[in-house]
């Protein structure tokens, strides 16, 4: 099964759980509810849930065992986008070409809604059909991940940032943390929830190190050469907003360059995996995961 | 031992132990953490911790045992007071005698804090002593009670309320969410810490239920009769917002007639506690719980 087909699959089977997992109350005017499957229905490419789905799949698993936590992932990442764009952080006002959150509902139900899908998620996991050992592993990833040594200790630099020239090393801190961490999760969710080898799981978690950092690089050169009906946002906004980026660190053909490395070293982990798990009673399908690191390139 | 000596016994440890789950990460200015440690440390009565507590006590458990999944829950309360207090919802720049979080850092780093607070809660109890099953149990309900479907669900239902004359029935349902479900769960909580007999815990959780009327129905007495050094923020808010409350609809005597409902109908459970209790192998010591109502009695 090719990436494509894999993913016409499971992602609408998987979105239609995600959004099950929002209940409407029935009040009234339940804008909170709404609110909430507003931004989980923008969407975008869903890359974390196809990780973590991808990842089940490869290792031989069934991708349905993975959809609680990939729904869990959803919650969190768009949470985050939701209180990323209010007005006293990123001020954006259209997010996936669509309107934000706190242009729709306001401010007060787009803090309320981010916050909702932040709780809810933990409540997801904890409510799945996993072992209760499973669940609690992967609450305690996931709240580190997404909590102030992860996800939030790099929007907080991200912002510190904002006023000076960043380092690459300030750069790869802000962005391991901000996006990285949430790009790891899954991968590491999988192995879990399939029980993977100790040393399949530790090249596994070197390529979801690998997408992630090539995910963000790819992000600052697209905003540098994308347009907005490409990719869905405003584009030309780190220049705009005087941002450190990888291309503005590292010059535009630097910062492709440092991509391929980046996804190059993320296929090395791929084939070691292959070559480990060869012989062994459950060997690896690594062509969903190398498919995943083409779609991240740009030529 | 008697609720002040239990309090003075238990609360400063606890506090430590909750202040310690907060680690400072080093970097140069890092006002997320300091934020956090901010908002925890401005305190307040910590009733919720002192339920959970008090409770395991009564339990004839060891509170220490609570001291976790205590942290978690006043990370969640403190979190909810931070974003509350944002200037697109309540807009507060006073809370319990000093300025709110986005007065001193900044609405980014406010939002930030709340979150970071919020997600590291579940990390705590994750990460703590107890079983995984008993994680997942406290975890689930920790996020139910604190999620859309509980005091999220009251938060919007108490700003949505705010255009408009409430009727009492709509009063009691944005009270039960917004504060009522975090004042239950603590003795949920300490219910499963400690293995509590079902119908023990069936008429604590009833305890729980009143206590949590009275809390509110209390809150909107002293914001007419109160003042603000005594109760630590601005009075007359309800008044000035034309925000309806218990007063507003009962009239003060009888707010304070439902108050006195409230806090007799939760001592009657626990008469019933210790008289169902008393043949059995573990008899509760309600004298601490009985002790709470009190604190909540107003002349």
């Amino acid at each position: 099964m090719n990436l494509k087909s894999f993913k016409d699959n499971v992602i609408p089977s998987f979105e239609e759980e995600m959004l099950g997992y929002i209940r409407e109350n029935g009040t009234e005017k339940e804008s909170l509810h709404e609110a909430m499957v507003y931004s989980l229905e923008a969407g975008g490419k869903r890359i974390r849930p196809l990780l973590l789905l991808a990842t089940i799949q490869s290792l031989g698993g069934d991708s349905r065992k993975g959809y609680a936590v990939s729904a869990a992932l959803e919650f969190i990442h768009t949470y985050s986008l939701i209180h990323d764009d209010l007005p006293a952080m990123d001020n954006d006002d259209l997010r996936r070409g669509k309107p934000t959150s706190h242009i729709v509902y306001g401010e007060d139900t787009a803090i309320l809604a981010g916050d909702a899908l932040l709780t809810q998620a933990f409540e997801i996991i904890a409510a799945s059909d996993a072992s209760p050992e499973k669940k609690v592993k992967l609450i305690l990833a996931l709240a580190k991940s997404a909590g102030p040594e992860g996800m939030i200790l790099g929007q907080m630099a991200d912002i510190q940032g904002e006023t000076k020239d960043l380092s690459l090393e300030e750069l790869q801190f802000i962005h391991r943390n901000k996006t990285g961490e949430l790009l790891k999760f899954p991968i590491y969710a999988a192995c879990v929830i399939v029980d993977a080898a100790k040393e399949v799981e530790e090249q596994l978690m070197g390529y979801a190190e690998h997408i992630g950092l090539a995910y963000q690089i790819r992000d600052d050169i697209l905003d540098v050469i994308g347009n907005v009906e490409e990719i869905g946002k405003n584009t030309g906004m780190d220049a705009a907003h005087n941002k450190s980026t990888y291309p503005g660190l590292l010059t535009l053909e630097g910062a492709k360059k440092a991509l391929n490395q980046e996804l190059t070293t993320a296929k090395l982990n791929l084939l070691t995996v292959e070559q480990i798990s060869r012989d062994s009673a459950r060997p690896v399908q690594i062509n969903l995961l190398v498919e995943i690191i083409d779609l991240l390139v740009i030529d």
